[in-house]
């Protein structure tokens, strides 16, 4: 029983192709974003972080949420990240926070602070402590939503070519140190430079600096500072630096709402992810450097120094925040946290480790 | 300008939703699965991990796999969620993987082990150092595939009626301390037992124990044992807790790739997010203990009682995977990546809280 005629048939086949393709149009329309980092093409564990989080949207979005990501080579703006995706460039992308104090200095407290929360404490501040709230309070005037990014722990103090017993050995000790730790470094005497990458080894070889911080063993092994300068010294100025993915605001609110929710997953897995990666890469790292360069010394701050550091770093974050009540809203909400937080870590993992080391 | 009849019009019409719903069914087929938990409906922050892993799951995949979990008051079977999910009655679980020790011993060491790694480190050792895939392994008989599912942090020693300051003061103890920390307990010469949560409180008052153990102080406040055995010991036995989930293989293979990777997703970040939870449920607890419950004495167990838990560990992980090279192949590698760690992890948090506790 034929009830069409050929021609009505070849409507009702066109009728329904065209169909189809409006009804799904809407469901499996094609996102195509783009993310721009701070970061150089190989620069693991922190590229492994925006990569790894594309790829995971790009496979439980089933293709419908496109990623690209542009190492710093391609955009040539490691420090533009920020504005690139304030002004729609780039709908998302992946840096540090503390780079935009000169710009926002609001924007200081959320990748890390010295003296400041460590990785577990931090994230527990961000997701139930109320952190999270005040970083999209801070990053709202500028239309961008920001999200935890990627932790590398506890990064390490820096290497020394002189052991440094006293105050007095600081004074007048040429370091690299940029950024708020520098601030500190130069209210106790330090002359305080920033030194490009390339020319770190060079500097310190030659003694154009006495000493440098870079981030801790999975990255410093390989810059070989330890011939130069043997005395590395434990951290103090980034417990716990977390990085940041950022997205546009207006991009975001256009995704449908399960996409919405996969890329809020796939950031907040990779910024897990990167914490525990480069706790294996440090530990890795780590092991290395203690069996095949048994020349280098391990060093703490004697307690002075220690002291000194802190005083410094309450004095000018009293001075920062004098005139910036967000940022001593934020600021006073960690130090409250962590206080609350540190008797716990001291309880458990503390003297855990003290009868276990 | 009308090209159809009304007739046509209306056949068209049914043709078009006919085609549209045949075409969508095998991308929009729905997964209805169920999951079996060993928790309680409000043992918080157990019973959150695997509701917010089906929550998200649900929201990321727009409603095509939804997972409904019933607590151990809905199925009975509290201990019996390997087999439920081995035979299929349900699809996943969420439980500990120690409890199965009696099952198949090869599984004891994924939950966490006396001594053991911290959750960073058992995390780093999980993902990065092989663990997944010798959980993998040791589940593969039961054709259940296991993934973590969620961390407590750090579990306390224990409540104590008078304190405990020699080995001779263990001897004859009458403790509460189940499973395989309880056997070391034994070889220190206690007298270990098992008591029901709802008869502990009142056995501890009434003397017929003398110490148990429970969880940490989010829990064990509730339970009120600091008004009876003030003496609160550190943890020794439970460094890291790590819950797991429970998936059957074959139901696994039968999802799209997109939902298997939403699925894989859900259950690690849901177990990422149960560790930082528990470390703000614990940190807010133990703030109110010290300010609240000023009388309760915290104590770590003196070095040589700690020396002889060691050894009492040592010798019954020995015996026990004399006869069990998969156990022993687990336990090896979990030695050897904790050596590595943890001098990361002292050089880095630790000496870092040295200073700032």
């Amino acid at each position: 029983m034929n009830m069409f005629s050929k021609a009505t048939k070849l409507v009702v086949a066109t009728a329904l192709l065209a169909g189809l393709s409006t009804a799904s149009m809407a469901k499996d329309k094609v996102y195509k974003w783009k993310l721009a980092t701070t970061w150089g093409p190989t620069l693991s564990p922190f590229i492994d972080a925006p990569e790894n989080m594309a790829k995971l949207v790009e496979e439980m979005s089933n293709g419908r949420l496109i990623i690209r990501v542009d190492a710093a080579n391609k955009h040539k703006s490691a420090f533009g990240i920020l504005d690139m995706v304030k002004g729609g460039q780039y709908e998302m992308g992946h840096s540090a926070s503390y780079y935009w104090k000169g710009k926002d200095i609001d924007l200081l407290p959320f990748t890390t602070m010295p003296f400041g929360m460590t990785a577990p404490e931090q994230y527990a501040w961000f997701y139930y402590g109320g952190g999270l709230e005040l970083m999209q309070k801070a990053y709202a005037k500028h239309h961008v939503l920001s999200f935890p990014g990627g932790n590398t722990g506890n990064q390490m103090g820096g290497w020394f070519r002189k052991e440094v017993k006293t105050l007095d050995d600081l004074k007048g000790l040429k370091m690299r140190i940029p950024g708020f730790a520098g601030e500190i470094m130069a209210k106790l005497g330090l002359t305080v430079t920033n030194i490009a990458p390339g020319e770190l080894y060079t500097a310190l070889e030659r003694g154009t600096i006495d000493a440098l911080e870079w981030v801790g063993p999975g990255m410093d092994i390989n810059m070989g500072f330890h011939k130069v300068a043997p005395y590395y010294y434990t951290g103090w100025h980034e417990p716990a630096t977390e990085l940041q993915f950022l997205v546009n605001e207006k991009a975001y609110n256009k995704l449908p709402k399960d996409l919405q929710a996969i890329l809020l997953t796939a950031m907040k897995i990779s910024s897990y992810n990167m914490y525990i990666q480069n706790y294996d890469m440090s530990a890795t790292a780590w092991s290395k450097i203690a069996t095949e360069y048994p020349d280098i010394k391990i060093k703490t701050f004697p307690k002075p120094i220690m002291d000194a550091m802190k005083q410094a770093n309450k004095e000018l974050l009293t001075e920062m925040s004098k005139d910036h009540p967000l940022l001593k809203e934020v600021l006073d909400s960690q130090a409250a946290y962590q206080k609350k937080a540190r008797e716990w870590t001291k309880m458990s993992d503390y003297l855990y480790l003290k009868d276990n080391l």
